[in-house]
């Protein structure tokens, strides 16, 4: 397998700021170069949400990317059209010209380095293990999807790639430690994309941690449907930690206190993000598993 | 001097939830039953910018209350409009009826809880040294003014009062800890309040700490104007803290570090905040005095 021509996208959420400086940093800084071999395109995802301060303008941009919504023109919205102008760039579906896509995201959730995966395909597992044994603080979260040529992702344009995910950050600016670990990330992603590409089987651990996707947890709300609720302090910040059955998680606005009522021990992601208050969505769960690293996501 | 009447305004800014959820919170918890003897209104400043999670529509409401503003009728847009409800609601300039505002703001600059006056009036100084002796992290930031009348923040339609700014929280959520912090220090005023409504003189230290407003900073830009560099990441978070000539402040996209050159010591605030990424300010600076209390801030 050789993988030569690589996406990065910054800004597929306007409000984003880190992925858009960064591919900006990045196209100064001679980038192209330093990874001689490669070809890599740099591109800003949603440039008007980006002018904008948004997240999108009419929809979300990194839900815009099912192959039946990329061959629909009459779906209205200008994300609608931005995504089929960002296929027919980086790569027609039916047609793959980029080999590999990394998609730049934040959020204000306490998410560390968060590789996100919705393809259970062995190399990208691969990847996202390496990159794990190499940046502290770094987390799998695969999402499992029946389709992947349907699934609305950025980059599911490309079979190989994932979701860069990187917390906590307030939307709408930059901070320096949050750029580093995105920067630090796409060169580990990079340097593992050479040493496959020369016939190197990079070294991982026997068995990783991946933390897969359950179900979204909606706040409480009142009567005319608004949030009445904040996430209780034990929970905010605790992304990837085990949530078990009583633990308190929300605190109403009438001062009462709602707990965790699961049986099983699952693990909140997406903690309290600014990003899904217009869906009422407070958190998601996922279920932590151990992954043997030979046999890949499929057989977990 | 007696208190009586009170308005604590949340929202002023849309995308500021905390202020949002709390006058919400306060509004079913009988608030005004527990400071009995106080009249109390709560009031939600901006709620089109709330509804769409923006600072503002048009232009920035708490820019919008200097009185040539609030009688220029030909003003346009959503916040020149919402400024004259307000202000004929609760406090008209000319005939205030009400006598106290507390204005509650955040950001997401490291800024702790920070008393913000425009106003050298001994009174709200003493307050803001009660609270500072009550509320851990607590800061007094002082922006002087030559004429409170023409100042546009909202609290200045009323002689007493205070801009509550709490940080650091993203815009869009709401965090435990924060909305607590809000909490408490209104708490600590309308305890202050009542115990100067009968006559009690409380005990603050003979010289307090504060901070006063010089000037703000903006990023460098690049030749399009784009802002092209990140706060170094030594000043992230470092609100309130010294900064001395020759200290890293920025780090460009170029690559480069840019240093702190003033002569003098001075004390950054709003440090990065997303709130003035529009405006290319980057922080702003203040000089720390001690003030005696029982001269107040006119004599600094």
């Amino acid at each position: 397998m050789n993988i030569k021509n690589i996406a990065i996208v910054g800004g597929t959420h306007g409000n984003e700021y880190t992925g858009v400086y960064l591919i900006r940093k990045l196209r100064i800084n001679q980038f192209q170069e330093k990874w001689n071999g490669l070809n890599i395109d740099l591109l800003i995802g949603n440039p008007k949400a980006y002018e904008k301060c948004v997240r999108f303008i009419d929809h979300d941009l990194n839900r815009s990317f099912g192959k039946k919504d990329l061959t629909d023109f009459e779906l209205p919205g200008y994300e609608a059209n931005r995504a089929k102008v960002i296929s027919q760039k980086i790569d027609p579906k039916d047609s793959p010209k980029t080999d590999f896509i990394i998609d730049l995201h934040t959020t204000c959730a306490n998410m560390g380095v968060s590789i996100i995966l919705v393809n259970d395909n062995i190399y990208n597992f691969k990847m996202a293990s390496y990159i794990k044994s190499k940046i502290p603080n770094c987390h799998i979260y695969y999402i499992p999807t029946e389709s992947y040529a349907e699934h609305h992702f950025l980059n599911t344009l490309s079979p190989y790639g994932f979701a860069l995910e990187v917390g906590p950050i307030p939307n709408g600016i930059v901070r320096h430690d949050i750029f580093n670990q995105t920067s630090n990330t796409i060169d580990v992603a990079l340097e593992f994309i050479n040493m496959t590409n020369s016939g190197e089987n990079p070294e991982v651990d026997n068995a990783i941690e991946v933390f897969i996707h359950r179900k979204t947890v909606e706040f409480p709300k009142d009567k005319e449907g608004n949030i009445n609720a904040i996430i209780h302090e034990n929970l905010q910040d605790k992304d990837y930690q085990p949530l078990k059955k009583g633990d308190p998680i929300f605190s109403t606005l009438e001062g009462e206190i709602v707990t965790f009522e699961e049986d099983e021990i699952l693990h909140p992601v997406f903690i309290n993000a600014a990003a899904y208050y217009y869906k009422n969505i407070a958190f998601s769960l996922t279920e932590k598993v151990s992954v043997d690293t030979k046999k890949g996501l499929t057989k977990a």
